[in-house]
Protein backbone atom coordinates (compact mmCIF):
# COMPACT_ATOMS: atom_id res chain seq x y z
CA UNK A 1 0.00 0.00 0.00
CA UNK A 2 1.12 3.38 -0.77
CA UNK A 3 1.46 5.58 1.91
CA UNK A 4 1.50 9.17 0.74
CA UNK A 5 -1.14 9.67 -2.21
CA UNK A 6 -3.09 13.00 -3.37
CA UNK A 7 -6.39 12.27 -1.81
CA UNK A 8 -8.73 14.39 -0.59
CA UNK A 9 -10.82 17.47 -2.21
CA UNK A 10 -9.52 20.72 -2.93
CA UNK A 11 -12.96 22.54 -1.94
CA UNK A 12 -14.59 22.81 1.56
CA UNK A 13 -17.55 24.08 3.46
CA UNK A 14 -18.41 24.65 6.71
CA UNK A 15 -22.19 25.98 6.96
CA UNK A 16 -21.94 26.30 11.03
CA UNK A 17 -19.68 29.03 12.56
CA UNK A 18 -19.70 30.23 15.96
CA UNK A 19 -17.15 31.41 18.59
CA UNK A 20 -18.25 31.71 22.13
CA UNK A 21 -17.61 35.27 22.95
CA UNK A 22 -16.29 33.98 26.55
CA UNK A 23 -14.59 30.94 27.90
CA UNK A 24 -14.20 29.24 31.44
CA UNK A 25 -11.00 27.27 31.76
CA UNK A 26 -7.51 27.11 32.30
CA UNK A 27 -4.62 27.59 29.54
CA UNK A 28 -5.25 27.67 25.69
CA UNK A 29 -6.36 23.62 25.97
CA UNK A 30 -9.42 25.09 27.74
CA UNK A 31 -9.95 28.33 25.63
CA UNK A 32 -13.44 28.34 23.77
CA UNK A 33 -12.44 27.28 20.44
CA UNK A 34 -13.58 27.07 16.91
CA UNK A 35 -11.68 24.79 14.73
CA UNK A 36 -10.85 23.45 10.86
CA UNK A 37 -8.71 20.81 10.87
CA UNK A 38 -6.60 19.97 7.61
CA UNK A 39 -4.74 17.04 7.13
CA UNK A 40 -2.62 17.26 3.93
CA UNK A 41 -1.00 13.51 3.43
CA UNK A 42 0.64 14.39 0.28
CA UNK A 43 4.19 14.78 -0.63
CA UNK A 44 3.68 18.44 -1.41
CA UNK A 45 2.43 21.53 0.39
CA UNK A 46 -0.70 22.91 0.50
CA UNK A 47 -2.16 26.80 0.38
CA UNK A 48 -5.32 27.12 1.57
CA UNK A 49 -7.28 30.27 1.03
CA UNK A 50 -10.39 30.63 3.35
CA UNK A 51 -13.41 32.70 3.26
CA UNK A 52 -15.49 34.01 6.21
CA UNK A 53 -18.91 34.39 5.90
CA UNK A 54 -21.50 36.35 7.93
CA UNK A 55 -25.57 36.80 7.92
CA UNK A 56 -25.64 40.48 7.65
CA UNK A 57 -22.02 41.81 5.54
CA UNK A 58 -19.91 41.01 2.98
CA UNK A 59 -17.65 38.02 3.53
CA UNK A 60 -14.03 38.52 4.80
CA UNK A 61 -10.65 36.91 3.57
CA UNK A 62 -9.00 35.22 1.31
CA UNK A 63 -7.92 34.33 4.58
CA UNK A 64 -4.34 32.19 3.89
CA UNK A 65 -2.90 29.14 5.32
CA UNK A 66 -0.10 26.78 4.57
CA UNK A 67 -0.42 23.52 5.49
CA UNK A 68 2.65 21.21 4.89
CA UNK A 69 3.53 17.83 2.95
CA UNK A 70 2.55 14.94 5.22
CA UNK A 71 1.21 17.34 7.80
CA UNK A 72 -1.43 18.22 9.72
CA UNK A 73 -2.99 21.71 10.68
CA UNK A 74 -5.57 22.80 13.44
CA UNK A 75 -6.08 25.79 12.35
CA UNK A 76 -8.16 28.22 15.52
CA UNK A 77 -10.70 30.37 14.06
CA UNK A 78 -9.77 32.86 17.17
CA UNK A 79 -6.32 32.73 15.82
CA UNK A 80 -7.14 34.30 11.98
CA UNK A 81 -6.06 38.03 11.79
CA UNK A 82 -5.08 38.95 8.44
CA UNK A 83 -7.24 40.58 6.80
CA UNK A 84 -9.23 40.88 10.24
CA UNK A 85 -10.28 39.28 12.94
CA UNK A 86 -13.18 37.17 13.51
CA UNK A 87 -15.84 38.77 15.68
CA UNK A 88 -16.96 36.32 18.62
CA UNK A 89 -20.59 35.76 19.61
CA UNK A 90 -21.55 36.02 15.85
CA UNK A 91 -22.96 33.19 13.82
CA UNK A 92 -20.94 32.50 10.35
CA UNK A 93 -19.82 30.37 7.63
CA UNK A 94 -16.68 29.25 6.04
CA UNK A 95 -15.27 27.74 2.51
CA UNK A 96 -11.40 26.36 2.12
CA UNK A 97 -9.98 26.02 -0.83
CA UNK A 98 -6.92 24.38 -1.44
CA UNK A 99 -4.21 23.91 -4.15
CA UNK A 100 -3.52 19.99 -3.68
CA UNK A 101 -6.85 17.76 -2.06
CA UNK A 102 -6.97 17.70 1.55
CA UNK A 103 -9.06 16.63 3.81
CA UNK A 104 -11.10 18.78 6.29
CA UNK A 105 -12.88 18.40 9.46
CA UNK A 106 -14.74 21.36 11.94
CA UNK A 107 -14.34 21.09 15.86
CA UNK A 108 -16.17 22.92 18.28
CA UNK A 109 -14.77 23.36 22.27
CA UNK A 110 -17.06 25.33 24.13
CA UNK A 111 -16.28 26.18 27.64
CA UNK A 112 -18.64 28.90 28.64
CA UNK A 113 -20.11 26.59 31.25
CA UNK A 114 -18.16 25.16 34.30
CA UNK A 115 -18.08 21.90 31.79
CA UNK A 116 -17.12 22.06 28.84
CA UNK A 117 -19.34 20.31 25.27
CA UNK A 118 -17.73 19.59 22.66
CA UNK A 119 -18.85 18.65 18.50
CA UNK A 120 -17.43 17.66 15.89
CA UNK A 121 -18.38 16.97 11.90
CA UNK A 122 -16.47 16.35 8.34
CA UNK A 123 -16.64 18.74 6.17
CA UNK A 124 -18.53 19.22 3.29
CA UNK A 125 -16.88 18.38 -0.09
CA UNK A 126 -16.73 18.48 -4.06
CA UNK B 1 -8.80 31.22 -7.31
CA UNK B 2 -12.54 32.13 -7.93
CA UNK B 3 -14.19 33.05 -4.71
CA UNK B 4 -17.53 33.17 -5.62
CA UNK B 5 -18.68 29.98 -6.89
CA UNK B 6 -21.87 27.88 -7.53
CA UNK B 7 -21.25 25.32 -5.37
CA UNK B 8 -22.91 23.15 -2.76
CA UNK B 9 -26.61 20.40 -3.85
CA UNK B 10 -30.20 22.27 -3.71
CA UNK B 11 -31.38 18.99 -1.91
CA UNK B 12 -30.97 18.14 1.74
CA UNK B 13 -31.85 16.32 4.74
CA UNK B 14 -31.42 16.00 8.21
CA UNK B 15 -33.13 12.86 10.08
CA UNK B 16 -32.73 14.05 13.47
CA UNK B 17 -34.98 16.42 14.80
CA UNK B 18 -35.88 17.75 18.50
CA UNK B 19 -36.17 20.80 20.07
CA UNK B 20 -35.88 20.15 23.96
CA UNK B 21 -38.86 21.60 25.65
CA UNK B 22 -37.23 23.51 28.16
CA UNK B 23 -33.89 25.08 28.65
CA UNK B 24 -31.43 26.62 31.34
CA UNK B 25 -29.69 29.46 30.86
CA UNK B 26 -29.77 33.50 30.25
CA UNK B 27 -30.42 35.10 27.04
CA UNK B 28 -31.26 33.72 23.74
CA UNK B 29 -27.76 32.31 23.42
CA UNK B 30 -28.52 29.59 25.73
CA UNK B 31 -31.99 28.66 25.00
CA UNK B 32 -31.88 25.21 23.54
CA UNK B 33 -32.68 25.18 19.90
CA UNK B 34 -32.10 23.30 17.13
CA UNK B 35 -30.56 24.66 14.19
CA UNK B 36 -30.31 24.48 10.07
CA UNK B 37 -27.16 26.55 8.89
CA UNK B 38 -27.42 26.97 5.51
CA UNK B 39 -24.42 29.00 3.23
CA UNK B 40 -25.05 30.86 -0.19
CA UNK B 41 -21.42 31.40 -1.11
CA UNK B 42 -22.89 32.13 -4.54
CA UNK B 43 -23.90 35.78 -6.31
CA UNK B 44 -27.87 34.51 -6.22
CA UNK B 45 -29.94 35.20 -3.49
CA UNK B 46 -31.42 31.28 -2.40
CA UNK B 47 -35.19 30.46 -2.12
CA UNK B 48 -35.51 27.88 0.57
CA UNK B 49 -38.43 24.77 0.77
CA UNK B 50 -38.23 23.47 4.13
CA UNK B 51 -40.58 20.30 4.99
CA UNK B 52 -40.84 18.73 8.29
CA UNK B 53 -41.99 15.22 9.10
CA UNK B 54 -43.10 13.69 11.81
CA UNK B 55 -43.74 10.08 13.52
CA UNK B 56 -47.28 10.17 13.66
CA UNK B 57 -48.83 13.54 11.57
CA UNK B 58 -48.81 14.37 8.29
CA UNK B 59 -45.82 16.86 7.37
CA UNK B 60 -45.81 20.17 8.22
CA UNK B 61 -44.45 23.00 5.22
CA UNK B 62 -43.39 24.34 3.03
CA UNK B 63 -41.45 27.25 5.44
CA UNK B 64 -39.79 29.87 3.14
CA UNK B 65 -36.73 31.43 3.72
CA UNK B 66 -34.44 33.36 1.99
CA UNK B 67 -30.67 33.49 2.18
CA UNK B 68 -29.00 36.58 0.36
CA UNK B 69 -25.92 36.07 -1.56
CA UNK B 70 -22.54 35.15 0.02
CA UNK B 71 -24.48 35.22 3.47
CA UNK B 72 -25.13 32.57 5.66
CA UNK B 73 -28.30 31.97 7.64
CA UNK B 74 -28.39 29.81 10.96
CA UNK B 75 -32.20 29.05 10.70
CA UNK B 76 -33.51 27.79 14.39
CA UNK B 77 -36.34 25.80 14.19
CA UNK B 78 -37.65 27.05 17.54
CA UNK B 79 -38.59 30.39 15.28
CA UNK B 80 -40.22 28.71 12.46
CA UNK B 81 -43.92 29.75 12.61
CA UNK B 82 -45.37 29.86 9.45
CA UNK B 83 -47.04 28.13 8.36
CA UNK B 84 -47.80 26.52 11.91
CA UNK B 85 -45.21 26.53 15.26
CA UNK B 86 -42.46 23.19 15.26
CA UNK B 87 -44.08 21.51 18.70
CA UNK B 88 -41.04 21.16 21.34
CA UNK B 89 -40.42 17.78 22.97
CA UNK B 90 -41.38 15.88 19.70
CA UNK B 91 -38.85 14.21 17.32
CA UNK B 92 -39.23 15.27 13.64
CA UNK B 93 -36.94 14.96 10.61
CA UNK B 94 -36.95 17.99 7.81
CA UNK B 95 -35.95 18.27 3.94
CA UNK B 96 -34.66 21.14 1.97
CA UNK B 97 -34.88 22.41 -1.20
CA UNK B 98 -32.97 25.60 -2.30
CA UNK B 99 -33.38 27.41 -5.65
CA UNK B 100 -29.83 27.34 -6.19
CA UNK B 101 -27.08 25.40 -4.56
CA UNK B 102 -26.03 26.27 -0.84
CA UNK B 103 -24.43 23.73 2.01
CA UNK B 104 -26.34 22.98 5.13
CA UNK B 105 -25.28 21.83 8.50
CA UNK B 106 -27.18 20.85 11.37
CA UNK B 107 -26.52 22.12 15.19
CA UNK B 108 -28.58 21.32 18.51
CA UNK B 109 -27.67 23.18 21.52
CA UNK B 110 -29.14 21.07 24.74
CA UNK B 111 -29.40 23.33 28.03
CA UNK B 112 -31.76 21.47 29.37
CA UNK B 113 -29.30 20.91 32.77
CA UNK B 114 -26.96 23.45 34.27
CA UNK B 115 -24.76 22.27 31.48
CA UNK B 116 -25.33 22.44 28.32
CA UNK B 117 -24.53 19.50 25.16
CA UNK B 118 -23.52 20.23 21.87
CA UNK B 119 -24.14 18.61 18.77
CA UNK B 120 -23.24 18.82 15.13
CA UNK B 121 -23.67 16.89 11.55
CA UNK B 122 -23.56 17.66 7.99
CA UNK B 123 -26.37 17.13 6.41
CA UNK B 124 -27.51 14.23 3.58
CA UNK B 125 -27.15 16.21 0.51
CA UNK B 126 -27.79 14.71 -3.34
CA UNK C 1 -40.63 22.22 -6.36
CA UNK C 2 -42.04 18.77 -5.50
CA UNK C 3 -42.68 17.74 -2.02
CA UNK C 4 -42.87 14.08 -1.98
CA UNK C 5 -39.85 12.79 -3.79
CA UNK C 6 -37.71 9.46 -4.21
CA UNK C 7 -34.96 10.81 -2.43
CA UNK C 8 -31.79 9.13 -0.13
CA UNK C 9 -30.49 5.89 -0.36
CA UNK C 10 -31.39 2.23 0.59
CA UNK C 11 -28.40 0.79 2.27
CA UNK C 12 -26.74 2.53 5.57
CA UNK C 13 -23.68 1.31 7.64
CA UNK C 14 -23.00 3.09 11.39
CA UNK C 15 -19.52 2.03 12.54
CA UNK C 16 -20.22 3.41 16.08
CA UNK C 17 -22.55 1.98 18.46
CA UNK C 18 -22.51 1.30 21.99
CA UNK C 19 -25.76 1.55 24.73
CA UNK C 20 -24.47 3.14 27.81
CA UNK C 21 -25.41 0.72 31.09
CA UNK C 22 -26.82 3.31 32.93
CA UNK C 23 -28.24 6.22 32.99
CA UNK C 24 -29.10 9.25 35.58
CA UNK C 25 -31.90 11.05 34.78
CA UNK C 26 -35.76 11.43 35.19
CA UNK C 27 -38.28 9.73 32.33
CA UNK C 28 -37.87 8.04 29.09
CA UNK C 29 -35.97 11.14 27.64
CA UNK C 30 -33.02 11.25 30.07
CA UNK C 31 -32.74 7.32 29.25
CA UNK C 32 -29.23 7.16 27.81
CA UNK C 33 -29.39 5.70 24.23
CA UNK C 34 -28.51 5.24 21.44
CA UNK C 35 -30.91 5.98 18.17
CA UNK C 36 -31.29 5.72 14.42
CA UNK C 37 -33.29 8.39 13.09
CA UNK C 38 -34.61 7.60 9.43
CA UNK C 39 -36.60 9.63 7.29
CA UNK C 40 -38.77 8.37 4.47
CA UNK C 41 -40.14 11.27 2.65
CA UNK C 42 -41.30 9.01 -0.21
CA UNK C 43 -45.33 8.51 -0.47
CA UNK C 44 -44.55 4.51 0.01
CA UNK C 45 -43.63 2.73 3.35
CA UNK C 46 -40.01 1.51 3.85
CA UNK C 47 -39.21 -1.53 5.23
CA UNK C 48 -36.33 -1.89 6.95
CA UNK C 49 -33.99 -4.42 7.95
CA UNK C 50 -31.13 -4.16 10.32
CA UNK C 51 -28.23 -6.01 11.12
CA UNK C 52 -25.93 -5.91 14.38
CA UNK C 53 -22.58 -6.05 14.58
CA UNK C 54 -20.08 -6.86 17.55
CA UNK C 55 -16.05 -7.41 18.24
CA UNK C 56 -16.61 -11.06 19.29
CA UNK C 57 -19.48 -12.61 17.65
CA UNK C 58 -21.77 -13.52 15.17
CA UNK C 59 -24.18 -10.67 14.05
CA UNK C 60 -27.44 -10.06 15.63
CA UNK C 61 -30.37 -9.69 13.12
CA UNK C 62 -32.18 -8.76 11.20
CA UNK C 63 -33.83 -6.70 13.06
CA UNK C 64 -37.51 -5.84 11.21
CA UNK C 65 -39.13 -2.50 11.61
CA UNK C 66 -40.83 -0.13 9.58
CA UNK C 67 -41.34 3.83 8.34
CA UNK C 68 -44.36 4.71 7.05
CA UNK C 69 -45.06 7.23 4.15
CA UNK C 70 -43.94 11.02 4.16
CA UNK C 71 -42.83 9.87 8.30
CA UNK C 72 -39.77 9.71 10.34
CA UNK C 73 -38.92 7.15 12.63
CA UNK C 74 -36.27 7.71 15.72
CA UNK C 75 -35.50 3.70 16.10
CA UNK C 76 -33.58 3.32 19.72
CA UNK C 77 -31.73 0.34 19.88
CA UNK C 78 -32.67 0.09 23.78
CA UNK C 79 -35.69 -0.88 22.31
CA UNK C 80 -35.14 -3.64 20.07
CA UNK C 81 -35.65 -6.90 21.02
CA UNK C 82 -37.10 -9.18 18.55
CA UNK C 83 -35.22 -11.54 17.61
CA UNK C 84 -33.22 -10.87 20.74
CA UNK C 85 -32.16 -7.37 22.84
CA UNK C 86 -29.08 -5.49 22.43
CA UNK C 87 -26.51 -5.95 25.16
CA UNK C 88 -26.01 -2.58 27.03
CA UNK C 89 -22.33 -1.75 27.56
CA UNK C 90 -21.20 -3.43 24.63
CA UNK C 91 -19.65 -2.31 20.98
CA UNK C 92 -21.74 -2.35 18.17
CA UNK C 93 -22.13 -1.49 14.40
CA UNK C 94 -24.90 -1.82 12.20
CA UNK C 95 -26.35 -1.52 8.74
CA UNK C 96 -29.04 -0.70 7.86
CA UNK C 97 -31.18 -1.85 4.71
CA UNK C 98 -34.68 -0.34 3.45
CA UNK C 99 -36.87 -1.76 0.56
CA UNK C 100 -36.95 2.44 -0.81
CA UNK C 101 -34.25 5.22 -0.46
CA UNK C 102 -34.31 6.48 3.16
CA UNK C 103 -32.25 8.74 4.91
CA UNK C 104 -30.49 7.79 8.43
CA UNK C 105 -28.73 9.53 11.34
CA UNK C 106 -27.25 8.39 14.30
CA UNK C 107 -27.88 9.71 17.59
CA UNK C 108 -26.53 9.09 20.78
CA UNK C 109 -27.41 10.62 24.23
CA UNK C 110 -25.52 9.14 27.49
CA UNK C 111 -26.87 10.24 30.86
CA UNK C 112 -24.30 8.22 33.29
CA UNK C 113 -23.28 11.09 34.67
CA UNK C 114 -25.13 14.22 36.86
CA UNK C 115 -25.25 16.19 32.75
CA UNK C 116 -25.33 14.37 29.90
CA UNK C 117 -23.57 14.30 26.56
CA UNK C 118 -24.47 14.57 23.11
CA UNK C 119 -23.15 13.43 19.82
CA UNK C 120 -24.96 12.91 16.31
CA UNK C 121 -23.44 12.39 12.29
CA UNK C 122 -24.98 11.32 9.28
CA UNK C 123 -24.32 7.50 8.95
CA UNK C 124 -22.78 6.10 6.07
CA UNK C 125 -24.63 5.81 2.69
CA UNK C 126 -24.04 4.32 -0.40
CA UNK D 1 -31.94 -8.63 0.90
CA UNK D 2 -28.02 -10.26 1.34
CA UNK D 3 -26.88 -9.58 4.60
CA UNK D 4 -23.26 -10.01 4.05
CA UNK D 5 -22.52 -7.61 1.19
CA UNK D 6 -19.20 -6.01 0.49
CA UNK D 7 -19.85 -2.21 0.94
CA UNK D 8 -17.79 0.41 2.60
CA UNK D 9 -14.88 2.22 0.97
CA UNK D 10 -10.93 1.11 1.48
CA UNK D 11 -9.77 3.92 1.90
CA UNK D 12 -10.66 6.36 4.76
CA UNK D 13 -8.96 10.01 6.77
CA UNK D 14 -9.54 11.08 9.93
CA UNK D 15 -8.27 15.19 9.74
CA UNK D 16 -9.29 15.97 13.90
CA UNK D 17 -6.88 13.81 16.18
CA UNK D 18 -6.39 14.20 19.95
CA UNK D 19 -6.00 12.28 23.16
CA UNK D 20 -6.71 14.21 26.27
CA UNK D 21 -3.93 13.95 28.43
CA UNK D 22 -5.88 13.69 31.00
CA UNK D 23 -9.07 12.04 32.79
CA UNK D 24 -11.27 12.27 35.27
CA UNK D 25 -13.39 8.78 36.16
CA UNK D 26 -13.55 5.54 37.08
CA UNK D 27 -12.66 2.35 34.83
CA UNK D 28 -11.45 1.74 31.22
CA UNK D 29 -15.00 2.94 30.19
CA UNK D 30 -14.53 6.83 31.58
CA UNK D 31 -10.84 7.22 30.68
CA UNK D 32 -10.66 9.87 28.08
CA UNK D 33 -9.91 8.23 24.44
CA UNK D 34 -10.32 8.95 20.62
CA UNK D 35 -11.81 6.12 18.99
CA UNK D 36 -11.72 4.64 15.60
CA UNK D 37 -14.76 2.44 14.97
CA UNK D 38 -14.46 0.09 12.04
CA UNK D 39 -17.15 -2.19 10.95
CA UNK D 40 -16.30 -5.35 8.49
CA UNK D 41 -19.74 -6.14 7.05
CA UNK D 42 -18.20 -8.84 4.69
CA UNK D 43 -17.19 -12.82 5.15
CA UNK D 44 -13.45 -11.74 4.77
CA UNK D 45 -10.81 -10.58 7.44
CA UNK D 46 -10.02 -7.11 7.02
CA UNK D 47 -6.09 -5.97 7.47
CA UNK D 48 -5.90 -2.22 8.24
CA UNK D 49 -2.77 0.03 7.58
CA UNK D 50 -2.95 3.26 9.97
CA UNK D 51 -1.30 6.70 9.68
CA UNK D 52 -1.10 9.12 11.87
CA UNK D 53 0.21 12.53 11.12
CA UNK D 54 1.16 15.57 13.37
CA UNK D 55 1.85 18.95 13.04
CA UNK D 56 5.52 19.24 13.11
CA UNK D 57 7.23 15.82 12.22
CA UNK D 58 6.80 13.01 10.36
CA UNK D 59 4.34 10.40 10.12
CA UNK D 60 3.99 7.91 12.53
CA UNK D 61 2.78 4.41 11.39
CA UNK D 62 1.78 2.13 10.08
CA UNK D 63 0.16 0.44 12.32
CA UNK D 64 -1.49 -2.91 11.72
CA UNK D 65 -4.67 -3.76 12.89
CA UNK D 66 -7.19 -6.49 11.66
CA UNK D 67 -10.88 -6.62 11.91
CA UNK D 68 -12.66 -10.29 11.64
CA UNK D 69 -15.36 -11.14 8.80
CA UNK D 70 -18.68 -9.72 9.76
CA UNK D 71 -17.27 -8.14 13.01
CA UNK D 72 -16.78 -4.93 14.19
CA UNK D 73 -13.98 -3.25 16.35
CA UNK D 74 -13.17 -0.06 18.14
CA UNK D 75 -9.88 0.88 17.94
CA UNK D 76 -8.32 3.09 20.27
CA UNK D 77 -5.56 5.68 19.30
CA UNK D 78 -4.34 5.11 23.47
CA UNK D 79 -3.83 1.76 22.75
CA UNK D 80 -1.74 1.52 19.90
CA UNK D 81 1.98 0.88 20.83
CA UNK D 82 3.34 -0.67 17.36
CA UNK D 83 5.67 1.19 15.89
CA UNK D 84 4.93 3.78 18.78
CA UNK D 85 2.60 5.02 21.12
CA UNK D 86 0.70 8.17 20.26
CA UNK D 87 1.53 11.19 21.98
CA UNK D 88 -1.09 12.64 24.59
CA UNK D 89 -2.24 16.56 24.59
CA UNK D 90 -1.01 16.72 20.77
CA UNK D 91 -3.10 17.07 17.88
CA UNK D 92 -2.81 14.79 15.07
CA UNK D 93 -4.79 13.49 11.76
CA UNK D 94 -4.82 9.77 10.64
CA UNK D 95 -5.57 7.82 7.48
CA UNK D 96 -6.59 4.29 6.81
CA UNK D 97 -6.09 2.16 4.68
CA UNK D 98 -8.19 -1.36 4.13
CA UNK D 99 -7.63 -4.48 2.17
CA UNK D 100 -11.18 -4.67 1.98
CA UNK D 101 -14.24 -2.41 1.94
CA UNK D 102 -15.16 -1.40 5.65
CA UNK D 103 -17.23 1.55 7.48
CA UNK D 104 -15.14 4.30 9.80
CA UNK D 105 -16.41 6.42 12.21
CA UNK D 106 -14.64 8.51 14.54
CA UNK D 107 -15.21 9.22 18.25
CA UNK D 108 -13.72 11.09 21.32
CA UNK D 109 -14.90 10.91 24.89
CA UNK D 110 -13.20 13.89 26.86
CA UNK D 111 -13.14 13.14 30.55
CA UNK D 112 -10.87 15.37 31.67
CA UNK D 113 -14.01 17.26 33.45
CA UNK D 114 -16.67 16.24 36.19
CA UNK D 115 -19.07 15.98 33.23
CA UNK D 116 -17.50 13.97 29.95
CA UNK D 117 -18.03 15.28 26.26
CA UNK D 118 -18.87 13.55 23.54
CA UNK D 119 -18.07 13.60 19.54
CA UNK D 120 -18.38 11.91 16.56
CA UNK D 121 -18.42 12.09 12.95
CA UNK D 122 -18.47 9.93 9.78
CA UNK D 123 -14.82 9.76 8.65
CA UNK D 124 -13.91 11.15 5.17
CA UNK D 125 -13.85 8.42 2.65
CA UNK D 126 -12.80 7.73 -0.81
Amino acid sequence: MEVNMHWGKKRWAIAEGYIPSYGHGEGREFVSHETICVLNPSDEEAELSIMIYFSDREPAGPFKEKVGARRTSHIRFNDLSEPEVIPKGTDFSCTLESSIPVIVQHTRLDTRQAESALMTTIAYSE
